[in-house]
């Protein structure tokens, strides 16, 4: 049995979304980008390599199409993925949306300003597109 | 055959430090942090999803034996892995020792300020501990 609980400031910071074979998938509550969190649901993961052979092949299987699904589903001009964790240390893996232009292009998304939250149906609205591109 | 060559600009940055199975094993010439970037060797990738399932799976091995290294060379607190490419859109997965009060934490690296050369011989000697860690 697993012992997987999402951490807390994680669960705050995004909405859940789907669950995928190993990893739960959820939106960050900041309309300023589209972006997504992979949590793979096992306990105790900090690294990459803490996790198995077989769940970090897991991982990047579903890692590969989340990054697809945003493409699709936003058209957007390039995928950012990165596993940073230097604030909340539960593994968790990023898949954001970027356009040229955008807030803080060409920089990375994290650290940058303050989140503006989405408006309930128009995440709704980006939801269904993305599950619908997987 | 590969038509794989390093983007200049990525050439520009780092150094060769080895060959993995997949990919090219090169460090940024950025004394400021220990931050290696890996290059699949295959021509024209831009998204994770751009390589095959065996070259996806060829990545993650790599990436998490190469975060593992980093981490025994080091010590550091925190290993952060992303793929951005806003800038440079040759797919390559940067691996980064972090620590805690090292500069720009806990925000990324990537940019941030402007990059302080390596000493030779430092650079050197690190390369030989990181080598040893595989």
């Amino acid at each position: 049995m697993s012992d997987y609980t999402l951490d807390p400031r994680l669960e705050a910071d995004t909405v859940r979304v789907s669950r995928l074979g190993l990893s739960e998938l959820r939106l960050m509550n900041d309309a300023r980008w589209k972006w997504i969190i992979l949590i793979p649901q096992r306990p105790n993961i900090v690294e990459l390599f803490d996790l198995t052979p077989l769940d970090q092949t897991m991982l990047t299987f579903e890692s590969a199409l989340a990054a697809e699904a945003m493409k699709k589903a936003t058209g957007c001009d390039k995928i950012n993925i990165g596993a940073i964790g230097n604030v909340v240390s539960q593994f968790h893996l990023h898949v954001i949306a970027r356009d040229q232009g955008d807030e803080n292009w060409p920089r990375p998304v994290w650290g940058h300003g303050s989140a503006r939250p989405w408006d309930p149906a128009d995440r709704d609205t980006f939801i269904g597109e993305l599950l619908g591109a997987f």
